[in-house]
């Protein structure tokens, strides 16, 4: 067995494209469109040698997805978390946890999906704004 | 940015490792119990060398856990997928989506989470009792 992807559902595909890409720098790899069932499928990953997020996109879905508890959330690392969360704010994202301990944050996309970002290897020494940054919301 | 891995909640950590374990296959690679915050994270893979799902079992869950729209399905492949769905049913697991196709089946872990199993390269000749097995519930 093997390992191939999680999949998420996205109410507004122009929305989820522009989070993923756009704002979290992930790159398309694949798209399927199926028009007798509907749907778009959109294959999106952080590196094109990884196993990527599979984007449902149903098209005459008209109410947003709700979340639940049995899924948590997908989780990325990245070089510098400071770095990354200053530029996604800047990119009118809401660091709902922000990475106070130099290691980890929270963000939500578009469809409420809830990620995790990770400092890749030691953590950064704890520094402001972060380290007094009140959380927001839940992830 | 690099994919870490998706994080799924478990009521009962003992039928999620005999199901992900024994059932599926797959291996637990790390474990971190927490106990000043009352939760084991337990990563599992199918192998060591790919992103792992991350089991988060918090010990006083009593209820369990609902499931959401936004997320939809983590998705393995595997190398044989008749073999693999009656070794499964064999082991009580349902199929809800059975591999009619050759190529596709849906199953449901403990805690409702919808995991697709995809079978590696060509669709296997469609067979019996397979092709006309009916589908059960959602997934």
């Amino acid at each position: 067995m093997k390992y191939l992807h999680t999949m998420i559902r996205v109410q507004n595909l122009e929305s989820a494209l522009d989070f993923f890409i756009n704002k979290l720098g992930m790159v398309e790899v694949r798209r399927k469109e199926v028009p007798e069932g509907k749907f778009t499928l959109v294959f999106l990953a952080a590196t094109e040698d990884e196993p990527p997020l599979e984007l449902t996109y149903n098209w005459e879905q008209s109410e947003p997805y709700n979340s639940g508890e049995n899924f948590g959330h997908v989780a990325y690392g990245v070089e510098n978390i400071y770095d990354f969360c200053e530029k996604l704010q800047n990119d009118g994202v809401t660091i709902l946890r922000p990475p106070k301990d130099g290691k980890m944050a929270f963000i939500r996309s578009p469809d409420q999906v809830s990620i995790e970002l990770l400092q890749i290897g030691d953590p950064l020494p704890i520094q402001e704004p972060w380290a007094s940054m009140k959380n927001q919301g839940t992830w």
